[in-house]
């Protein structure tokens, strides 16, 4: 009753920190899987999603990954842990990217998704977040096996 | 009044997200700084703490360097980003660790603190956290140029 009278504000205390996301290159036959976003902001995006409590980043990873793409991968490195306030117009998220591998047709596994496998050399345009960034990252270390560095 | 009444309870919306921090390996001549902790969990460990919202994590880092040793730091290498929900037994944080060089003396800020520096080869046996085995990787970086590796 009173709940319904005075509905929980948001309070500072719920966001003072920022929010810990996973993001997975997956590479297949043929490239990359990417994922259209039906929802702002809009662009073809790395497949990810927000870590649970109470769960690794790894774990995080390899669910995500399933739920998306419906595959299951295997983790080969942690590029990098990227961070800019800006990088997520709704929320500050911190997003800890890995490579990974796996075998077989990738399936979107939510309808409203589009899901494409994209050559390196071939990348969409339309690049959500901070992808863009992270996937010439990814190419930058593919070419030369060096990882980001701090800035 | 009524929030006097009806204290803030500490939701579930508070606690559904793993809370980032950072931890920074600083080179100094000599070897490495450690902090010795006077709460629990105890022991010696790598500087470092909570990143704020709206603060990258390289931000964070030199930040709290700064405020653990005041020493300016320059980061060098992310070299992973740690998860695991049974590192800190307060709760369930995800710290990604940076290397880093500096230069001059180190002081303990904080005067609840010790600080000193130690060499690889003879480093505390009483590390806090997850500490033991970011600076078991760390060397194992130092001594190969290797990463670690998802597990």
């Amino acid at each position: 009753m009173l709940k319904a009278l005075f509905p929980k504000k948001k309070s500072e205390k719920e966001y003072r920190n920022p929010v810990p996301t996973v993001d997975i290159i997956i590479e297949v036959k043929g490239g990359i899987i990417l994922i259209e976003r039906r929802n702002a902001p809009y662009g073809w995006a790395i497949p990810g999603g927000f870590v649970d409590y109470g769960e690794s980043l790894e774990d995080a990873a390899r669910r995500e990954a399933e739920e998306e793409t419906s595959l299951k991968v295997t983790l080969k490195e942690m590029l990098y842990t990227y961070s800019n306030p800006a990088r997520d117009p709704r929320r500050h998220t911190v997003s800890t990217v890995f490579t990974a591998t796996a075998k077989g047709n990738p399936t979107a596994a939510d309808d409203a998704k589009n899901l494409a496998v994209f050559k390196l050399t071939a990348l969409p345009k339309e690049l959500a977040f901070d992808h863009a960034q992270i996937l010439a990252d990814y190419i930058k270390y593919k070419k030369t096996g060096r990882f980001p560095k701090p800035s």
